[in-house]
């Protein structure tokens, strides 16, 4: 895909100014959901089949997912690559724009505000979570629950 | 417009999850472009006149531009509001992750790195200037160039 201009604001626009894409993101990141199957019934948003189809295409030319080979009868999983991981900062971005202009956003708001609170570090720490299940990096020594099952325990009721 | 879901991402990419409205935006932070005819000409991805006409009116029904009064044969001007000049953060997010993972965006870069190095305090700065031009604050007293002279400084060859 070429850019159309040479700013860098747009050359990110050009992948992620896309509602959906964004969306598939987010449940990559913090929902977990690897598998198409996965992404699509989990969508709180009712993504359609074919749209999600899409965006799976376009987020893996784009360089921020890739999909693992599947043998025969088995489904393809879904990984981050760096640069996918790397939209996480774009996404609590977003994240916390909502929280204070969209109040009625109701729903996983306790997640997002462990997620503000933590700031620029607790973003790193995240990140370094991703790349260890997507990246098959090495996890470093952490004490008590990682940054994902913090943020999975902040939705609890 | 009803969000499709309660999680504050999903609601804040109602909004800004559109690649054309995040460039408007942009234009109308980092470049001043006020009015309908400087957002159209000065496009440097070439916009067209019925999407421009589109997410301006998409943007004021959200709550991020205002539309001023224009008296008969004036120009109507555009002004950010608080919620508008809060999306700065999201505009430098995607920025960085420009920078990063599309290095062949030539343009426009040096200001984008001044952004980045002068990290949330210059984002600050600037938010406050914006507040100055778009919503009539005082401004503050202020040693040497504002945040949006520096970044205009930056781009000159």
């Amino acid at each position: 895909m070429e850019p159309r201009s040479g700013c860098p604001i747009s050359a990110a626009v050009e992948v992620l100014g896309d509602r959906w894409s964004l969306l598939v993101l987010r449940d990559v990141v913090f929902a977990d959901r690897r598998y198409f199957r996965a992404l699509l019934t989990g969508s709180s948003e009712g993504i359609a089949t074919n749209i999600l189809a899409d965006r799976l295409v376009r987020l893996v030319e784009a360089g921020i997912l890739t999909r693992g080979t599947a043998a025969r009868g088995q489904r393809a999983r879904y990984s981050l690559t760096e640069a996918g991981i790397r939209t996480v900062p774009v996404l609590c971005a977003l994240g916390d724009w909502g929280l204070d202009w969209r109040p009625d956003s109701t729903e996983l708001r306790a997640r997002h505000e462990l997620l503000r609170d933590g700031g620029p570090a607790f973003v790193e720490e995240l990140m370094d979570e991703l790349r260890v299940h997507h990246l098959d990096a090495p996890p470093k020594p952490r004490d008590g629950p990682s940054p994902l099952e913090r943020l999975r325990a902040a939705d609890q009721p």
